[in-house]
């Protein structure tokens, strides 16, 4: 199973591809950030991020996107920021027929960490030795975006053995 | 010149398309909202209003988009909700090579009313009026984008007004 991480920025927007193999070992396909420049137009920086994420979606093939939910710890004029690139974002996985899950930030560094207060360092690190990464994913918003893809597949795959227990 | 308003909202999204024609008269080509479920995913809402946005801009032609802007008086769960409706209005813009202006529910207000503290009722009577309609257009969400529509049109005129005045 493949899938998409996407994070959310007013500045970059990480993205990251990782693969969940059937030996358990996860992979990570590709990972980076799309970089907005405050000076252009805010329809063209959504724009950048909406054509840019379809091209990763049709380059790697994710079978579902997932996407950091965030409710909390913003004021508004940045809630309303953040939830114009969300938006496109959502559209992009919808253009292609995908399926969006969303965690909170308390769940995927529980996820990846162990630890729901980690710090973003932490998160980077664990990120690293997951996906067995000869560097850490710069910048930032591109290992956070690894980590929410690594939260969805152990979620999707926590689910899988419970239900095949169930049996 | 020919106008696009668009009302985003959590339930209903409204658009409006008015033409200027050269004799000063305003014209209503085109107005209705676009009702989201909320039993529908958010993904599939978002893609909903991205198409249907599309199709009226593929079917008015109009020159210029015109948008609310919002960044009071809501809280950040609402923000962040408006915000990816907004993200995907603007999108659908930018998809069809036309630039987004945003005006404050003030300016609107000001605009069609004359008065910036204007009711909603009051809204939809001047747009009823001033566009000469048979009836006032429902819901409140498309008379809202036809008036978000004229307040661009008003304010090109001026600004192309004071244009000649300065030469």
């Amino acid at each position: 199973m493949r899938v998409l991480g996407v994070d959310c920025g007013g500045e970059y927007t990480g993205y990251g591809v990782v693969e969940l193999e059937p030996s358990g070992k996860l992979r990570c396909l590709a990972c980076g950030a799309i970089k907005l420049s405050p000076r252009e137009a805010l329809p063209r920086r959504l724009s950048r991020i909406y054509m840019q994420l379809g091209a990763v979606i049709s380059e790697h093939l994710p079978d579902q996107v997932a996407i950091e939910d965030v409710f909390y710890a913003l004021n508004v004029k940045s809630a309303l920021k953040l939830g114009q690139i969300r938006g496109v974002a959502m559209l992009a996985a919808a253009a292609a027929g995908l399926e969006v899950a969303e965690y909170s930030p308390l769940t995927i560094k529980s996820s990846v960490v162990g630890y729901g207060r980690a710090e973003k360092q932490q998160v980077q690190n664990m990120v690293t030795r997951l996906l067995e990464l000869p560097t850490p994913p710069e910048p930032m918003d591109a290992s956070d975006a690894l980590a929410i893809a690594i939260c969805h597949l152990h979620t999707v795959a926590t689910l899988a053995r419970q239900d095949a227990l169930a049996r």
